[in-house]
């Protein structure tokens, strides 16, 4: 990270060109569905952090400046209200000379975007999936900070409210001030405890692909990660990039490990897997079985 | 595997030399402790086995070759007492062509053992670490039904009954017969549920080292590895070497995840890491800080 807060490109960030939306800015087929993207990082037993609530550094810089031009690949990055609550994320694209980064990385041709010139210091939208609308949009979030400043979007919030009524007025209108705006998504039920609602993973990607969003990249936290990983709306995985780090964050972190819908079989086994060490990291990259 | 099920070396071993015991058969400097590698292979949510006592087949072919190589290169191959019962494993090394192997992965010159000749067909050491000596011993297991054929070395059992008399005369007649003993250790208390004894693995180790095993490469289960990864006694881990295989078990999954001495931090950081693809698997190399 320089002085300005902004990441370098590594030289050896992995090709990871076939796992990534395509950069021409249109896919090769219409789709109802944007291309998902999951990602995180995780130590060797699975934890993303330390305990709920509790930011972890866990892997190297190289692999934050990965994470930030992978940003810098999708139209939307995707977290709970659970980890925009406890981590307050910035979620926008932090890296040196973006075009410059972006060109070298990807194959030459490869980079003109729609309107035939470089992409420029594109930022991603950020979506906070928030069933119940209870993150609070406060204005000292990093999230709006940066939207005010010009450097980053202001967030779409799912949600299952789909009575505007519902959400608190004052939410709403510090939201749209700095751009963003809720999506409503009707919801599938209550949640077991009846406190949410279960958003369908499908109507949500559905409604991000009517705003406008193509790519979606999927961060956290903890129970939106194993989530999607279980069957059968893993389908809706295109790609999943897993960085882990070499250390064992020990018992009691908040950890990666999707629910089996078969007891006696894994839950998911990757295929068109490739490894790609990242200073101390190691970078996985595979897809899920259809 | 060929139709004896003996293992090829894969052509991509890893380099892994710098993480394993001397091959010319003696440590640089005399150790009161032998060389310890702590291996095993998981899933990326650090699940050894789908449940307890379930055999899962996790690493690729590569994988299973490059763990028999591995136990060619230890003079002993620990696991606890539930995985000798639950898995039934051999314990033997199942390499084609072992010598002529060994070489190729090795740098040339290295491979002269103490008696100046190519180590030829090395069989480690099963060494089964067992308190309260409940192993029954089972003439038809595969590790003594190995020993019969000459194709592996019966075990060593590593017990905490200190008086010969407490131990069953038919489980010590079976283990001898077929060339092995138990090694008694005093142990440093009874363990929580009251039902079995505490080993120090500095003790474990010493006895082992005392009876010969220059280098020990322990493989499992859960308890033992999660125990040795444990501080202070991961001092005693020479080297960590751990394969990862691109698929999520899914909760209720036996996991290697230590406790923390510490809850505010990591319970282990490894130095000196690189990473191996090896066929879909990744492999992990590294050591833990002293």
């Amino acid at each position: 990270m320089d002085s300005k807060g902004l990441y370098a490109l590594p030289a050896e960030v992995p090709r990871l060109e076939p796992h990534l939306p395509p950069l021409h800015g249109g896919l090769a087929t219409p789709r109802s569905l944007p291309f998902v993207t999951l990602t995180f990082a995780t130590s060797l037993d699975s934890a993303l952090a330390l305990a709920p609530g509790i930011r972890t550094s866990l892997s190297g810089p190289k692999s934050a400046a990965m994470t930030h031009y992978l940003r810098s690949r999708h139209d939307g990055i995707l977290i709970g209200v659970g980890t925009a609550q406890a981590d307050d994320p910035g979620l926008n694209c932090r890296l040196q000379n973006q075009a410059a980064s972006t060109q070298a990385a990807s194959a030459p041709g490869l980079l003109i975007s729609a309107d035939g010139g470089p992409r420029r210091h594109h930022q991603p939208r950020p979506v906070i999936l928030d069933p119940r609308a209870r993150w609070p949009v406060p204005e000292n979030s990093r999230v709006l900070r940066l939207a005010r400043e010009g450097a980053g979007l202001a967030p779409f919030v799912v949600t299952g409210l789909t009575d505007p009524e519902k959400i608190p007025g004052g939410q709403r209108e510090t939201l749209e001030r700095h751009g963003g705006k809720y999506i409503p998504v009707k919801p599938r039920g209550l949640a077991e405890t009846g406190e949410s609602y279960i958003l369908g993973w499908e109507e949500v990607f559905r409604a991000l692909k009517e705003e406008g969003l193509d790519s979606i990249m999927v961060e956290g936290g903890g129970r939106v990660i194993n989530s999607l990983l279980e069957a059968p709306h893993n389908a809706l995985v295109d790609s999943v990039i897993v960085t882990v780090a070499p250390t064992w964050l020990g018992q009691g972190g908040v950890v990666v490990s999707p629910r089996r819908s078969d007891p006696s079989a894994a839950a998911v086994r990757l295929v068109n897997v490739t490894w790609h060490p990242l200073g101390e990291d190691i970078v996985m990259c595979g897809r899920i079985p259809r």
